[in-house]
């Protein structure tokens, strides 16, 4: 998709990413990916286990080169957070004090108002293998922790990134209903266009005497309808199902011409 | 983690997760395990390009074992979703068509609505170069699409069905503010505990003249208060500050014994 973007609106602003001691350059790709697809641009690194600049990690982050290109190398995780005003860190594991705990749902509007309000935030990520130490967790904030299955709780560092970025993004919608494009615009039929329409159809079936015997027809009709009435139809749908109606009352069965 | 979990819950059920024309078993894998990290059991191939079962799938599957042993593959869409009530499409781009389309907090809320009534339901995933075609949208009832990034908008499949997995756990939530685990417990301070504290801060102070000049007194108790009072505190760490104050007011500094 992102050959037809060039006119479209780059967004690059939020929270700071920060890895610590990222092993794989495919996973800080892949980090460097989910950010883009949801907004976020800066992403710091520190101590990565094979070093920097990585060309798996750019090989796997599908063209996010501006985060790529703009990701900063710490050697101490006090360093890369020196800047900001707020911090959650990311574990999936209860640990001993008295941090808040949040789920990324708060965590996100958290994260939107300080924003919002001109403060500087970020988010840890730990290791591949056994994320954040506490005395890591302990140099932020607040944690935030996702919703998973108990018994197969094996989110990657890529994932976990995706979630929060989309959760970013989702907390400036006004609406979490909104969505980037809509369905074809329709009309809402009224009822006089539902007459109409069952009038059509009725009249149509009645010339072929499917109303029989005549003690039914009241039933029978009552079916029709209710088939049509189970939840509120558009006008083109309407339009739609009176073609259909005149296709079958006007013309005959091509093949079937001779047996008719 | 995975290796502690033997005694949890695991859950499996909901939609079923259906890939049409997968290329890629590690792809697969992915989607397996971002299924299993959300409760999502239930997997559909349609004509995956390098067959099935794969190798490739299963390592990159992360031992969501259950997930890949019980995928099902299937020649034609149709048939992949026959037994189904009710289907969601995924799609970046826009389509003619009535479908409603829908962000992913609201589609996994009717998924979920529909699960807890008895449906069977699903969703599509595309290929992953070009996603689904016309006709394949038009086999589901709606359309489901992400908020993203304008101008980077390159979801892989196996994080689009992550965030679908993980709202369709969180639309089983009872509140998305619920974490699996909590900060540990405290028990708010009360004013009364809240000025023992001041007490034993403002005598350890006095006792070493710092609130000179005394004019500035009541000030200097103020601002000092004021630090204390920004958000309100637990007795926890009521206990841990008046440690802190013992600590300063009792014991000289080790080091520097000889210059005192």
């Amino acid at each position: 998709m992102a050959g037809t973007n060039s006119e479209r609106t780059m967004i690059a602003e939020g929270p700071v990413v920060i890895l610590v001691n990222p092993q794989l350059g495919e996973n800080i790709g892949m980090v460097a990916r989910a950010m883009a697809n949801f907004g976020l641009a800066e992403l710091r690194l520190v101590d990565p286990r094979d070093g920097w600049p990585s060309e798996t990690a750019r090989a796997a982050a599908s063209k996010a080169d501006h985060v790529i290109d703009g990701a900063r190398v710490f050697d101490r995780l006090e360093d890369a957070i020196a800047d900001l005003n707020f911090v959650y860190a990311t574990t999936a594991r209860s640990r001993d004090g008295f941090k808040p705990v949040r789920g990324p749902t708060v965590a996100a509007r958290t994260l939107r108002q300080r924003f919002t309000a001109g403060e500087r935030t970020g988010i840890l990520f730990g290791r591949e293998r056994w994320g954040l130490s506490n005395e890591e967790v302990a140099l932020a904030d607040e944690i935030v922790t996702f919703p998973v299955n108990p018994a197969f709780a094996s989110l990657n560092i890529a994932q976990a990134v995706l979630l929060m970025s989309y959760e970013w993004m989702k907390s400036g919608m006004a609406d979490e209903a909104e969505t980037p494009f809509q369905a074809v615009e329709q009309t809402p039929a009224t009822k006089e266009d539902l007459f109409g329409f069952f009038g059509h159809l009725e009249d149509a079936l009645d010339a072929r005497g499917y109303f029989r015997p005549a003690d039914k027809r009241p039933r029978m009709i009552e079916n029709l309808r209710s088939v049509f009435t189970r939840r509120a139809m558009s006008l083109q749908e309407i339009h739609v199902l009176r073609g259909v109606i005149s296709s079958f009352d006007r013309y005959r069965r091509k093949e079937n011409d001779d047996n008719d």
